[in-house]
C-alpha cells in the first residue's frame, strides 16, 4: 500500500508538471494527465493547451494510440462529464480501457462534476486527493472564479519604503528599478485582464500591455479593462490595436468583476490608480498585493494608498505575506488578505 | 606558500570568533589573539572583554604562560603601541619571544598605530591584510568612529507597508509584532547610545531601555539620549535609574554626534520621533537604515518619515538592501545610504 501511494504521488508530480505547460491566462484550467502501463511504465502523456483544444486526458489517450488498456491515468482535475467542445473526458478514458483513474483535485464545475462518480459506475478505480494541494494552487485562481463566481484579484503596489507613489512635484519615474517593471509584465502576462480607472487610463496614457524587456509584445496580452464613466479620446494607447479593451463604464467593482467572470476570466491584475484599488480594497474584492517596495525615501509626496476608510489600528488591514524576494534592488511581497471585509 | 596562507585564513578565522565573544557596544574593539605554536598546535588566546580589562594579547599571552616563544600570534586588530591603560601589546608580544605577527586589519587609531611597524624593526615577522574585510565588518561601527570621528548611526524605522506609522485618530499599538519589537531590544543593547527626541520622550514616555522577552533589563544598557531644549519632567521614564541618561539640549545632530564620540560611543541607535530622525537624514548623518516594514495598510495616518527636504524624484534618497527577512509576520530591511548628502 505504501509502495504504490509513493507511486501514485510520483505519477501525478509528473501529470502537474505536463500540467503546468499549459497557458495560464486562459479560460480553462491548466491539467496535466499521465498514462501508466500495468507494469509500471509511462505509456503517454498529454496536458491541455487552452479552451478549443482537447482536454489534456484526450491528449494523453490520443498520443498512447492503443495502448491505453488497462492503465493507470494519473489526472490533476477530476475528469470532466459534461459534453463541451471535446465530449466527456469521463466516457473517453473508459471507451479506452483505463482500469484505474487517480486525480488531484475535484472539479467544482457543476456542469462539469461527477466523471469520478460515472467511472466508479462503470468499472473503473478511482481515487482523488493525491497532491490535492499542489493541484489546487496551481489552478488557484481559476478554482476562485469556479467557487466564488468572481475572478481572484492581484492588486500590484509599488511604493517607496516610506508609502510614497510620486514625489512631492509629482515625478515618478522611476521608483522602482528595471527588473521589478520587468516583473510587471510577466505577471500581467500570467493573468486574463489588467483593471485601471478611467483617472490613470487619462493621465498616464499607460499602453497596459505584456512586453517583453526589449519592448516588444509577448504573444499573449490580456484583456485592458478601463473602469469609469471619462471618455477616452480616441488617440489614447489602450485603444491600440496591441489587445483588446474594454471600457466598463461603471465604478462598481463587484459589477465589473461579474462582467469579467462572465467572460470567463480568472485572473485579474488590478494596477490602480489609487481610487480605483481603495474601491476595491472597501469592497473587500482583493485578494492578494504584490507590493514593490523601492529602498527609497521621500519624506513626502503622494501617498501609495488612498484613504481606505480606516480611522483606528484596530481596523488595520492585516496581511499575510506568503512570498518576500528581491526584484533587481527592490523587494517583492506578496501577500494574501488575511480576511474580507 | 599557499598552504600556509591557508592556515593562515583558518587561525585567523579562529581569532574572529574569538573576537566576537567580546561586548559589541563597548568603547573599545572587539579583538582576538590566538597563539600558535611552531609545530602548528594551539597555545592560548584571548579576547578583549572592554574597556578596562586586558587586550587580547594580553589576555591571550597571559594564558599561554610561558609557551610563547617561537609562536606565531594571529590578532584581528594590529596591536597597539601606545601606553593605554594595559601598555603596549607590541612590546609585549616581542618581550614573550613570539616570532610572527598576523594581523587583519591595521589600527586607524593614530595614538595607537605603529604597532607592526615596530615589530618588524624588533625582529618579528609581520603580515597584515589577512580576513582583513571580515575584521572590518566585525567593527565596522567602531572603526567608522575612528575615522570619521562620529558615531555609526542607525535609524530604526517602523512602518505598514503604505508608510504609516499611526491610524488616523493616532493609535499604533501594535502595528509591528512581539518578534520585531523584542529584535529591537536585541538592536538597542548592541548599540552604545540609543536617541530620540524631547518630544518622543514627552508624547511616548518610553523606557528606552534594552530588555529581555519577559520584560526583564538585560545586563548591558545603553546610553539614553535625549535631544532638544525641553524640559523633562521628573517623573519621566528615562530618568529612572534603570540605565544612564544624557539630555542634550541641542537640536543639531552633528552637535550630538560629537558629544556621544567624546563618551567613546561608536553606534548610535537612532528611534526618532519623525522631526529628530529627519533632521539627521538631512544632515546626512544617517549610515543605516533598520525597517520594520508590517504587512498592514492603514490609507492614511500619520506618515512614517517627514518632510526630507525632497521635492522631485531625482532627489530621492536611495538605499542599498544589506539584509532583508522576515521576523515573525514583519519584514526587516537593512539598508545602507547610498551617498551622504
Amino acid at each position: 500500500m505504501q509502495e504504490q501511494s509513493t507511486t501514485d504521488t510520483q505519477w501525478m508530480l509528473r501529470a502537474l508538471g505536463v500540467a503546468s505547460q499549459g497557458p495560464e491566462a486562459d479560460a480553462n484550467p491548466r491539467v496535466g494527465c499521465v498514462l501508466v502501463a500495468p507494469d509500471g511504465t509511462l505509456v503517454a502523456e498529454g496536458w491541455h493547451r487552452g479552451a478549443g483544444t482537447p482536454h489534456a486526458e484526450a491528449a494523453a489517450l490520443a498520443a498512447a494510440g492503443g495502448r491505453s488498456r488497462g492503465a493507470t491515468a494519473y489526472v490533476t482535475l477530476e475528469p470532466c462529464h459534461h459534453d463541451g467542445r471535446t465530449g466527456p473526458c469521463s466516457r473517453a478514458l473508459a471507451d479506452a480501457g483505463v482500469a484505474r483513474v487517480v486525480y488531484a483535485v475535484g472539479d467544482p464545475n457543476a456542469s462539469a462534476a461527477g466523471g469520478a462518480a460515472w467511472l466508479a459506475d462503470h468499472g473503473v478505480v478511482t481515487e482523488g486527493g493525491v497532491l490535492e494541494a499542489e493541484a489546487t494552487e496551481l489552478n488557484r485562481t481559476w478554482l476562485h472564479r469556479i467557487r466564488t463566481g468572481r475572478p481572484w484579484v492581484t492588486w500590484k503596489l509599488a511604493t517607496t519604503l516610506d508609502g510614497r507613489s510620486a514625489a512631492a512635484d509629482g515625478t515618478s519615474r522611476w521608483i522602482t528599478g528595471p527588473e521589478a517593471r520587468s516583473d510587471v509584465h510577466e505577471h500581467r502576462a500570467r493573468c486574463g485582464a489588467i483593471v485601471v480607472g478611467t483617472g490613470t487610463a487619462l493621465a498616464d496614457d499607460p499602453h497596459l500591455t505584456a512586453r517583453h524587456a526589449d519592448g516588444s509584445l509577448r504573444d499573449a496580452q490580456p484583456l485592458r479593462v478601463v473602469m469609469g464613466q471619462r471618455h477616452l479620446p480616441a488617440g489614447a494607447r489602450v485603444l491600440d490595436g496591441a489587445a483588446e479593451t474594454l471600457h466598463l463604464r461603471t465604478r462598481s467593482p463587484r459589477e465589473a468583476l461579474a462582467t469579467l467572470a462572465d467572460r470567463e476570466v480568472h485572473h485579474v491584475w488590478l494596477e490602480g490608480g489609487p481610487t480605483v484599488a481603495a474601491a476595491f480594497m472597501a469592497d473587500g474584492l482583493v485578494d492578494e498585493i504584490v507590493a514593490y517596495v523601492a529602498p527609497v525615501l521621500l519624506g513626502r509626496g503622494r501617498p501609495s494608498v488612498s484613504d481606505l476608510g480606516i480611522t483606528t489600528i484596530d481596523d488595520a488591514l492585516r496581511l499575510a505575506p506568503t512570498d518576500m524576494r528581491m526584484i533587481g534592488h527592490d523587494i517583492r511581497i506578496t501577500a494574501v488578505l488575511q480576511e474580507a471585509r
